[in-house]
């Protein structure tokens, strides 16, 4: 039995917060006046009007195009924000007319050509957690249709290289699936992005997926040893090679193109031994900016931790993981080779050496990664996804943007961009709301701040309220300095300040390969090459 | 005063092999049967014949190009075994016609429009240390003349940003004048390729040079933090951020461009404090293929060792740092911040545990890396690119070739190659040769094995007998699955095998995205796109 996917929010529909969780969450939030009651419901499937279907698969196509219901609800929107608010007021008018299931390459191959023949939009969609529209079917008016290409059934492991701990496996393998495919030999990716259980290895590539490693190998592109992409014109497969230096890297071309090229159907990836050396220490430091400095100082001594995140006393509040005003740090170490100890305790020193105080020990404590705020924090990371359906139904909004910027730019960096935001919000909703921040990822030249804001709205306004503040925020990340997205992708919600980011010549260069590789410019119009 | 560099070999002119070193050289290629006589000499400058210059330099551009006889003599060649064979014949019929020396982006601009204008190829010279024909003025028929570019004016280290550990650096300096104009701030790039005198940033990011970090930050592209690029119509600038995922990597477009698209004026790079803790070890194997298994084992172990080298018995003996017939291995480890004992404690009994036997023990002993055959391979190892010119004029052909190859392929890639090699260079000469291999990176998934080559010749068959080797070799290397270059890059003698390597499609994006940035096609003809 497949297990229904929510329409309406994150994950399966058997999962969602308890109502514990939920009223813990909103009160809160009450705490920076924050509160909102249900204004209603998500519409039920019965409730939501969808156009006729105006394309017919041909004959060929036929058994792997549905145009079932529930299916094209499902595939309309991805996770963003602006998602789950046209969710709740039934703004279904440009679900998709077909969603496909491609079983294999050819079926693929036959899709392109169809949907070029008849000049419908085509949209790769792996398991659809984008938060960025990059899977929201709104491809303008020069489409006769919209097909949404779902990967889930291209999900096998292929086969395991055991001498070079790597394996092939199909772009639509979703987290779970991939990781059970590789357990048997001991093996693991080890990228778990928080889309991990609703996210697939085609998806991660397309968009450049930020994963569990804060350092060292923080991107999936460090982890893809080759990539197969098929495209309208042909397929595009690399060289499987540990490194090379033979001309520009076709990878690099594939990677970041969120189904704008083509869609990735295999790829070679980097695998570990599950690791059995772990240590996990947590840290409280009096403020974010001097966290940031033991940060600087881990990322700058060749350590390589697999974990060093800071989360600030916002963001604890509002998970329920500390009512103080410490900002947490968790670093942890992991390994199959070899016992850390000389690694943690080296950070450890660092983060004494900076001013924080120790809230978990990681001696001889094989749980430490459940104690304390270190464990309260990660059970509410966990369970962050299932927020933003209890929210958005009672007008709150709850976003996250993500960057990354050089230690120089840092804090002043920082500051505007909180007090941008906290503005912004205060403008648009009388409120200044929260605003929180914590590192997802470091770097020894900098660290990816990853900030979330809740604000006050109504469910008739919510769009526009956050429209206004998104702008702002991203204005403000592009005019201090930043990348407008570090893992999250660009979507369709932040062309206009990727616009602004990329050099223009590089975009005249992609626009040209998107000629060539997608000549009839069917493929997920208005995401990175617009 | 400005020391002369050699148009006949290495480096400068008043450095070479001392008459002991060359005596000591040849006697140890005798014990491969291979021997020659001193057939002749370079041509002084007097003896070689120019071509009067075809293209004479508007006003705007005077003060910046020059006719000059040493000149163009020394800009017609590489560091290439045949660039090599072909000055000792006196083969300068492709001398470029001038040498500019832009001051400049300005400069370098008027340059291209100025090319553009005449029809005269451009080749970009960073400083001419390329082993694969990247800077060989050998560009057909299409062109009215040959302009090469010598960026070494554009040499300063411009801006050091402490905090993060950065520095904006011009594309013409080379390394000991960026790492003299990091030194003041305790900091280094500590990119160091056999090349590192004579080799410059803006040619490290266009071939995407391997350096002295064997594991982890291998190339140069894993230093860069951004890069600006002058093409001819207009610049490319990324954004300077630690990481991004916003879209294909514009960066990874121009590392590996090799010239072909424009030339790299500066770059913002990740520097490292000065090592203050270092460890070295030395350890003997009964033979290659043992050896590698440490290697694969301290690679997939998380240790990211900054050297671990495994060097062969053809090669050491051929450098007289061994007459016996093991295999040895150098691992060292180095950090600013920490004491490396654990490291290379971890590393040692992964070699010790894989049939390892001591040769230079780490522990208390700082001069390790110049002691014993670690001490002995690495003084031969400096001294290596002299070699060739004390080679040549006894026809005695001496050349690498490099590459990188997963572990599942690689016991029988290296056997096939290496005896592909020596039966090519039989049936050529009638003799196997010596032909010997290092690792010079390796990866969790590969090393990156380094072959070297000795064949009898005379020079009026040099050439000849080169290429049937060289491609006897490429052709195992692709045959077999390895890329024709993991850090030497294409230039004009890898371009048939790199064609092969290459998708098909993301040729035809390249050529698009020369074909817009170069549109009259003046840039480096021959490399890369072709």
């Amino acid at each position: 039995m497949r297990r229904n996917l929510k329409y309406w929010g994150w994950g399966y529909e058997d999962k969602s917060l308890s109502d514990d969780e939920t009223s813990n969450l909103l009160k809160s939030l009450t705490e920076f006046g924050i509160s909102g009651s249900e204004k209603g419901k998500f519409p039920s499937l019965d409730n939501i009007t969808l156009m006729k279907p105006r394309l017919k698969p041909p004959k060929s196509l036929e058994t792997i195009c549905t145009e079932d219901k529930y299916e094209r609800v499902l595939h309309t929107f991805g996770q963003s924000q602006p998602d789950s608010i046209r969710t709740f007021l039934g703004d279904f008018i440009n679900a998709p007319d077909l969603i496909a299931y491609p079983k294999n390459e050819a079926d693929i191959i036959n899709l392109f050509d169809w949907c070029g023949e008849v000049n419908a939009a085509l949209i790769p969609y792996g398991a659809g957690s984008s938060v960025v529209g990059g899977v929201t079917s709104d491809v303008g008016e020069n489409y006769n249709g919209t097909v949404t290409v779902d990967l889930s059934l291209m999900n096998k492991v292929m086969e395991v290289d055991n001498q070079s701990r790597a394996a092939r496996i199909q772009g639509g393998a979703r987290g779970p699936e991939l990781e059970a495919g590789l357990k048997p030999m001991g093996f693991t990716l080890r990228h778990f992005p928080q889309s991990f259980e609703h996210s697939t290895l085609g998806g991660w590539i397309a968009t450049r997926s930020g994963g569990h490693f804060a350092t060292l190998y923080t991107h999936i592109d460090d982890l893809v040893e080759n990539i197969t992409m098929v495209t309208p014109v042909g397929k595009i497969q690399s060289l499987r090679v540990p490194g090379s230096g033979a001309g520009p890297s076709p990878d690099r071309l594939m990677l970041g193109s969120e189904g704008s090229l083509g869609i990735i159907t295999e790829a070679w990836v980097r695998l570990q031994k599950k690791p059995t050396f772990k240590a996990t220490a947590g840290f409280l430091f009096s403020n974010f900016l001097v966290a940031a400095k033991s940060v600087k100082a881990i990322s700058q001594a060749g350590l390589y931790p697999a974990n060093i995140r800071i989360v600030d006393n916002v963001e604890l509040k509002i998970n329920n993981a500390s009512n103080g005003s410490s900002t947490l740090m968790i670093v942890s170490f992991e390994n199959s080779d070899h016992p850390v100890d000389a690694w943690i305790a080296r950070a450890e020193q660092c983060c004494l050496d900076n001013g924080g105080v120790i809230d978990v020990n990681w001696r001889n404590n094989p749980s430490a990664n459940q104690e304390s705020l270190v464990g309260a924090w990660r059970e509410a990371f966990i369970r962050m996804p299932y927020n933003r359906e209890k929210l958005t139904p009672r007008g709150i909004i709850s976003d996250t943007f993500e960057t990354a910027i050089t230690w120089d730019k840092f804090e002043t960096f920082y500051q505007n961009v909180k007090q941008i935001t906290e503005l912004a919000i205060l403008q648009t909703t009388g409120n200044k709301g929260a605003v929180s921040c914590r590192f997802s990822h470091a770097y020894p030249d900098g660290p990816a701040p990853y900030f979330a804001f809740h604000a006050n709205s109504e469910p008739n306004r919510m769009i526009e309220d956050w429209l206004a503040i998104k702008n702002a925020a991203s204005d403000a990340i592009i005019a201090n300095g930043g990348t407008i997205t570090h893992h999250h992708a660009i979507g369709r919600d932040h062309s206009k300040w990727y616009r602004k980011q990329r050099p223009l010549l590089f975009e005249k260069v992609l626009n040209r390969s998107k000629e060539y590789l997608d000549p009839k410019g069917i493929l997920n119009p208005g995401v990175i090459v617009t």
